[in-house]
Parts: C-alpha cells; sequence; structure tokens
C-alpha cells in the first residue's frame, strides 16, 4: 500500500495490515516517508483507535528500525522493569539492586526526559564521578560480573520510535493507548531481557488519571510483550500522592541507599519490595511475588542490597563512597521548611503540583538543554491519613535561592488538601496484569 | 492558542475560534508552523468535522495569506463562475463569451491541475499562440474593453489554499466539505468579482458521487459567499455521463465554437445556456435565470457570443481565424472508430472510466510536469437514454498512435452498459441553491 492509502484507511477506522503497518514505520524511520504523512497517519489512529494487531506490528517496526541488544552471552535470567513515570519515582535505584541480590540480572536501559525531576540517568549523575554512557560489550560484561547495570540507551535503538515520539509530541497524539504501549515495548524488547515487568502509574501525579486506562495499558503491554516471546507482567499502582519522600536527583539516590540499609519504611519502600518479588516471580527465581518479596526483604536485611548498588556505582565509575557517607551526595544552600497555617488530616496531594514546585528550584528540565540543580527539590513528608499538627512541618525545599524556596513552598501548601475527620490511606498497589502473576 | 493546543482541540472535536484559526493558518503560510502540525490538524478536522464559522474563517484566512485582484476599475458587474470539475466539462469556453455579450464582465482565474484533461489553461493553449498568463492591469484592462479575461491565477493569489491543497493530497485529507468549500471560495473572493456561480457536479464523472454531498457543498459554498458579500449561488448538475462530446483539449475548444456558432444541441449546450441565463440573474442583467437563458439563446443566435470569443482569442495573443478555420487546431495522426459488438440503448456510463481512456492517450497529466498531447482525446457520441444499432460507433479515439487508440477504445467499451428496453435520460441540473436563483 502507498503511504497516502495506508493514512486513508486508517481515516476510515480500517485495521491496517501488519505488513503493510511495518513497512510504512520503517520507511519513516528511513526518512522516505515524510513527517507530515506520519502526523496524518497518527492522528487517525488516535481519533479511529489501533487494534491489538497493529499495536504488535507497530512495535515489531520500531524494534526493526534499528540495532537490538544481544543478551545472549549472558547466564540469566535478564529481567528489565520500566515505570511509566510518576512524581518522587526512583524505584529503579533499589529495585535494580535488590533483584541483582536475588540472583536475576537487570539490564536496564533508561532516558533523560523532560519532567519535574530528571529521569534516571539525571539521578545517577548525582553521584559525583557516576557515568551513564556504556557501550553494548561494557553493559554485558558489567551485569555478568555484578548482577545489573543502568546505563543511557544507546543511539540505535528504536530510532523509529524516537522520531514518532517526537513528532507525536509537537502534533498532539501523544494520549493513545496503542502508541504509548508500542513506544515502551519496543525499547523493552529492544532491550532484549527475558523477563520485563512494568509499573503503570495512575493517580494525580501518573500520566493516566484513570486506573481502567492504565489497567487497559497494562494489558495492552503484557499481550505484546508475551506474544513476542518474553515473561511479562505490570502491576497498577497509585501515583495519586508523591511516592517517595524526596522529589530531587541527590535526594532520590540518598533516599534510595537508606531504603537498601533498612533505614526507611513507607510507600516507597513497600513498593520497592513488590516490585522485586514480582519480578523474581516473572523471572522465575522466586515461586510466587510472595516469595520473591520475602527474598528482597531478606537481601535488605543482611545488607546484600546495598552491596549490589555500591558494586554497581563503582563498575560504573562513581564515587562508592556515598553508600556509607551521604554527605557526599551534592547538597543545597537553602533548605526551607514549609508549615501548615492550621493541623489536619492529609487527605489529598496534587503530585504532579509537589513535582511542578521541584520544577520550580531547578530540580527538573522543560526543555531538552535546560540544566538541572541536582541537589534541588522537594521532600515531602506526610502521606494521605497522617495527621499533621497545627504550625506543622509537611515539606523541606531544597533550593539554590531563597526567592525560588519560598515559591515552591506555596506551590507545595496550595497542592495539599486537610481534613477535619480520619482519612483512609489509599491503596498502592490497585492490580496486577499477567498470567505468570496470579498467585 | 499555541499550534499543538489547537490540534489537540479540533482531535476532541471542538469549535476552534475564528481568530485562532486564521493565525494558525497564516503562521503556516508564513512558514512559521510546520507542515506536521497542519496535517495533524487537517485530519483530525476531516474526521472530526468543521462548523460553518470554521469553513469561513478558513477562507478568510487563506484570502488574506495573499494578494487579492483589484476590480474597482471595472464598471461592472463583474462575475466569476467555477465548476467542482468533471469529465468532457469545457462550459467555461463558452459561458464567458456568451456572458459577457450580455454585458456582465468576466474574469476567470483557472488551474491547470491533475486530471483525465487538462485545466481550462491547457484547453486554452491549443489555440495556436494563446497566452495564458497576463498580469493584473493587462487584466482589468482588457476585461473593460471586451468584457472577459481568462487567465492563469497570478502567484500572488491564496498561497495558503495552494500549501494546504498540495499537503492535503499527500495526506489523504482531500474529501472533506468544509476545506473544499473554502479552497474553492477564497479562490473566488480572492478573484475579487461580485457575482459567483457554482456548478457543482455530481455523479460517476464527478468527484461529488452523492448528490446530497454536491449539495451540502453547495449549500456551504454559497454561504461562505454570500457572507462575504457577494452575490452568490450554485447549480447542482449532472455528471453521471461525459458533458460535453469531447474529452480532450483542442476537442474542447473546437466543440465550444460549434455551440457558439449554433451547431450543436444537447447537454452540452443546454447546461451552457442554464449556467449563462443564472450567471445573468445573480449579477442583475436579468430578472430571472429563465430570461438570462433566452437572452443567451439569443447571442447565439446573433453571432454575438460567437464575436466575443474571437475577440477573446484575440486579445490574448490567439489565431482568431480558428472561429472560421476548425481546421487551425491541432489535429490528431489517429482516429479510430470504436463499435459496440451489438446494440441497445445507452444505459450507464462510467463517466470516469471515459476520463481515464483520455488520459491513456494523452490527454490528460497524471503528474505535475507530465507533458499533454493536445490534439488527443475521446469523442463520447451517444447520451443515456439514445438507442446504439448494433456495430454502432460509440466513440472516436483521437491519438498520436494506433496502439494507445486502440487501449482507449477497449477502455471505453468497458465503461457503458446497454440495455435492451427504453432507458430514461438523467435530468441534468440537479437542483439550485442560493436565494438569488429562487425563480
Amino acid at each position: 500500500m502507498r503511504a497516502v492509502d495506508i493514512i486513508a484507511a486508517k481515516r476510515r477506522g480500517r485495521e491496517i495490515p501488519a505488513d503493510d503497518l511495518r513497512d510504512f514505520v520503517l520507511d519513516y524511520a528511513a526518512g522516505r516517508t515524510p513527517d507530515y504523512q506520519m502526523a496524518a497517519f497518527l492522528m487517525a489512529g488516535v481519533i479511529r483507535g489501533f487494534s491489538r494487531a497493529e499495536a504488535e506490528a507497530l512495535t515489531d517496526a520500531m524494534v526493526r528500525s534499528g540495532g537490538t541488544l544481544d543478551l545472549s552471552e549472558l547466564s540469566g535470567p535478564t529481567v528489565d522493569k520500566h515505570s511509566t513515570g510518576g512524581v518522587g519515582d526512583g524505584t529503579t535505584l533499589v529495585v535494580a539492586p535488590l533483584a541483582a541480590a536475588l540472583g536475576m540480572q537487570v539490564v536496564k536501559l533508561s532516558g533523560r526526559g523532560l519532567g519535574h525531576t530528571g529521569g534516571t540517568l539525571d539521578k545517577l549523575e548525582a553521584i559525583p564521578g557516576m557515568r551513564t554512557t556504556l557501550s553494548g560489550d561494557e553493559l554485558v560484561a558489567q551485569v555478568e560480573r555484578i548482577g545489573l547495570a543502568v546505563c543511557a540507551q544507546t543511539a540505535d535503538l528504536v530510532p523509529a520510535d524516537r522520531a514518532m515520539y517526537a513528532l507525536r509530541d509537537v502534533t498532539a497524539t501523544v494520549e493513545d493507548r496503542a502508541l504509548i504501549a508500542s513506544s515502551v515495548m519496543s525499547k523493552k524488547l529492544a532491550g532484549g531481557a527475558q523477563a520485563i515487568l512494568l509499573d503503570v502509574k495512575t493517580g494525580s501525579g501518573a500520566f493516566m488519571k484513570d486506573p481502567e486506562d492504565a489497567r487497559a495499558l497494562a494489558q495492552l503491554c503484557v499481550e505484546i510483550g508475551e506474544d513476542a516471546g518474553r515473561a511479562t507482567g505490570a502491576l497498577i499502582t497509585d501515583m495519586s500522592q508523591p511516592l517517595a519522600r524526596g522529589v530531587g536527583n541527590a535526594m532520590e539516590v540518598r533516599e534510595a541507599i537508606e531504603v537498601l540499609r533498612g533505614d526507611r519504611g513507607g510507600r516507597f519502600t513497600d513498593l520497592c519490595l513488590t516490585l522485586t518479588g514480582h519480578l523474581a516471580a516473572l523471572a522465575g527465581v522466586a515461586e510466587s511475588p510472595a516469595e520473591g518479596r520475602g527474598r528482597a526483604e531478606a537481601a535488605i536485611a543482611s545488607g546484600a542490597g546495598l552491596e549490589r548498588f555500591a558494586a554497581f556505582v563503582e563498575a560504573q565509575g562513581g564515587d562508592a563512597r556515598i553508600v556509607e557517607d551521604l554527605g557526599r551526595l551534592p547538597a543545597a544552600a537553602v533548605v526551607l521548611e514549609v508549615r501548615v497555617p492550621r493541623g489536619g488530616q492529609l487527605a489529598a496531594v496534587d503530585a504532579e503540583a509537589v513535582g511542578h514546585a521541584a520544577a520550580i528550584v531547578g530540580a527538573g528540565r522543560e526543555r531538552k538543554d535546560d540544566a538541572i540543580d541536582l541537589a534541588a527539590g522537594v521532600e515531602f513528608l506526610p502521606e494521605i491519613g497522617d495527621a499533621i499538627p497545627g504550625d506543622g512541618v509537611v515539606a523541606r525545599i531544597h533550593a539554590a535561592d531563597r526567592a525560588a524556596a519560598e515559591r515552591a513552598g506555596e506551590a507545595v501548601l496550595a497542592a495539599i488538601a486537610l481534613h477535619d475527620g480520619p482519612v483512609d490511606p489509599p491503596p498502592l498497589v490497585l492490580g496486577t496484569v499477567g498470567n505468570r502473576l496470579d498467585a
């Protein structure tokens, strides 16, 4: 089919045969089909909808558009995880070393991304000396030796996805389940791991505000992964409040180390343990998610997880002494306490607004080439349901200057709602998707 | 509104405020908004639909994107006509001189276009020496002196329409009533005439196969024209068979001269008289379309129409002796008669297929820079309802070589259906649109 015929068929709501769709995407990636034809096609698809077969063909084409990581020399089991993103979502920094401690081989390619805080790569760069670019050979050797590597996606992986993602961003065609799923899953399939766990977020701080949308996206991603021969599962998790206490790059590294030290409880720790347990079940190193979670708890208690984290930092050139001495991480010049005028139970948080507050002090970037202040961010202290006394501290703003810190503090206060009566904390995990995760 | 917000609003089916829509189109015409954003917007609009207010804003933006013809020095009344295009549709060559003979001033800017035969400009170029490019001043002076000019649209008119039309062609966003109406009407409004008559075709040889679609398009065009202060009306006419006998460039010029000489009856002559009558009523030079038609018949009988045609040819540098001597028009080397194997009443013609047959012998172009054989084409002889005897001639193919003529002949035979019983000829005019045309 010619490009214009494919566009016309999608405009009429027809399903595009897999071979035609794959050729269309590959022609686009090769520069033979112009942006404007892809833009018209994407808009038609977003309005008319894509079938599961189309989502799989799109994914397949994106994978074929570039190179793939060859993990065949690893002893395995190789695993990967992906979060759809949220506020204070630094689970990779905890889950990857715990999974390694449980005998999995974690191959995690990350992005930089736009957002309230940087991507995982930016967080890692808060560690002095840390290198985030590894060659394929370096990555494989490191994973075989220490069980994990987290580094930048190489330029030759899924070029079609990169081009289409940039185009979707400027043509109002981001919000589509099949396009999101194929973008996520093409990167995971090209990354080569045998087991893939997705953490699909829902709530005020997530892209998917509606749990049903999150579940449908998770379902499609799992189907794509399983049909491609990978052990795939997903958790639907709550992002109705910041996940970790820290929303900022160095701050999230610090908190990850505290969790691995066993010094922290709360929702963030809980989710890291749950994710590790499910990953273990998917990879076949545990009989069930519950058993996997138990082993993850033991890896914290024994220090095995922290030891893997230190080995990982050292392998990528970072200063592993941070594990013992958190003072070696970047620290902000100003730390401002944010107090509530009157007390109450924390009933709701606009997590996205807390993220914006972190961006106000420079923790994230709004444009590709914005510089990030790695030390800056927001420590948001309570969880929904917690009682806060009058004049109590709800947050600490870490910033380079006082004026920005005060603006961020006002944004945090505007983002919370306190009630007088008791408030039930929301569940952390709303559901799982994938046959392999049925306990 | 930013471009991406306009696209997102249209994707959700919202009406875009006129000012925002105009700025969006003007930014596109100025190269400040890229093709891919316009492509996404157009696709969203084609699927979700545009309102009448949006169609008017689009039209207005296209007019404002370039220059407009200034006809203020003409004594008037100035008139323009437009046909949505069909097979053997050379009405301009007859209607323009007849309207001039009735005292109207015809300002007709034409295109070249792709299709079975060339556009009006290609037809004119079949006249030896004929010039189709006039400056604005030349055009105004010629119209004031002889009552008509038919020439190429100048490059500075409606640049936004040209850019959007080219983009629609390659992004499967051609078929939309508001986009078609704004494209047609922006050219007519920029052309400056006070009265505008549209001939909206429907049937097998027309873009609009369905008469209801044709009527809705006509209605929208008339509303746009009237709201812009022009006397506007439309006829819905049948294109279920080739309109003129000749489908080819020199052939259509020859037939126009024959009609103006009074040597031809049939549907083509009928429609030319009807169009001229309606144009006269719109322009106020006749009390009613019927009175206008009567005066058009008189202008043929008196030779006044033919005389205007000759003056027009001479004014634009053409060889006006063709009016007396049709042999001066280009003639094909091969003329092949196409005979039916057995007789019957002509029940149906695939007019588009007859157009394709003309394209086979080189009467039209499929790509912008294809050369046209001005002498080539198809003479399709019967009208629906006519009886054709066994072994009777239904068409004559005019071509440069015999092999192409034979292929075209086969295509013509495949395009017709003969019945044994009597067949009613279809009506020529299916309706009129516009208050000014209510008789």
